[in-house]
């Protein structure tokens, strides 16, 4: 079957770095998904404001095609422990599609570009291809009784983020909460310990450096990017 | 992007007749996946077993394809008020992509066409491609606070189903719980008022014909397909 994109998500991170490891772990990150002029059908989304919740079916874009391993090693599992593909979340499957859960916060008809919905704690690089909008039916996709196999007894771990308010100011006030949260949640991949190794991180237009050590995360720098 | 199915659904319903409106609604209802040659791989599915439920991506094979609708009209709202196409989970939708969440009650891999995975509650016809089998992650895939829109306002009304006691018995006890169950769930097209008019439906091997008057479902006949 062949899929075409019907919209593309924009969103603060250019690259995968910094990406939440699943969609709804940070909801103060806001993306906007932006239909192509085909489906800029204000009829097509009656009734969807409805919805408090979406899911959003798209593309593993940033990820190799035409490959897929029989096991992967999930972040969760600090990167060093293989469990089967389909028992995972990760992008090396047989058919590279994306599934995740984001809150809707509006549909914003207004823009010439819109219909254009604004959502909340995607997991997307900018410029993701979406290939469906659904929207989250509590009765059939809320299942309380769910039991989530090695992925429950392995919480994510916080880090605590410090940075110099002077440097903290620089960031655009409706940018820094989400900032904050994305860095707490740990961007590092996988599990990396090195404490003087500095890392980069692009977000919504921002250089971010900065060093982990132990729970401790400091900023160290932020610049415009170029 | 071009997918390629990785797997069947086996399941009780060779016509859409009678498959239930959304999974999960008929917990009843067994169903296995059985994968392509090239995804009969053991470790594929290593640790699978620990999630209680999956997702499936599928394809709305029984659907025109190529044809997708701005507005459709959802069976929960009686098939004669509009929404939006992105408002509802409608197979006429432009990329005919379908997602249902299912219990997983086992992995089978003595199967020569293991592994195979047995689940419940799925709403596929018979030898619907699948595309993705992915795990049902709690944590990220139940919002306990999602509020559904209109799908919450109208509860599906069960039918009380009567039959024979000797027509009941000449179905196979395995199958009769799912039977009365996909009975009681009014498996009529949209909204339909005559109580004269016989049904037919295709389920597990049998042909069922009933009719509807009010709240009552009378099973008329049950014979062995041909």
């Amino acid at each position: 079957m062949n899929l075409q994109p019907i919209a593309h998500i924009h969103s603060p991170f250019p690259e995968k770095f910094g990406v939440p490891r699943q969609s709804g772990l940070i909801e103060d990150l806001r993306a906007e998904v932006v239909f192509l002029p085909e489906f800029r059908v204000r009829e097509a989304f009656r009734g969807l404001e409805g919805f408090s919740h979406l899911w959003l079916l798209w593309q593993f874009s940033q990820s190799p095609q035409g490959k897929w391993s029989p096991t992967v090693r999930p972040p969760r599992l600090g990167g060093n422990q293989r469990v089967g593909v389909f028992a995972s979340r990760s992008p090396f499957r047989p058919n590279p599609l994306g599934l995740s859960c984001v809150a809707l916060e509006a549909v914003n008809d207004q823009d010439p570009q819109g219909p254009k919905l604004l959502v909340r704690g995607a997991d997307l690089v900018d410029g993701t291809p979406i290939f469906d909008v659904k929207p989250y039916l509590p009765q059939a996709d809320c299942r309380p009784e769910a039991t989530g196999g090695f992925a429950q007894d392995t919480p994510w771990a916080e880090l605590q983020v410090e940075a110099p308010p002077a440097l903290w100011e620089t960031v655009p006030p409706e940018t820094r909460q989400a900032l904050a949260a994305v860095l707490a949640a740990d961007p590092r991949p996988h599990y990396h310990k090195d404490p003087n190794r500095v890392y980069g991180m692009s977000f919504a237009g921002l250089e971010v450096k900065f060093t982990v050590d132990g729970p401790i995360l400091r900023v160290q720098s932020i610049q415009k990017s170029s």
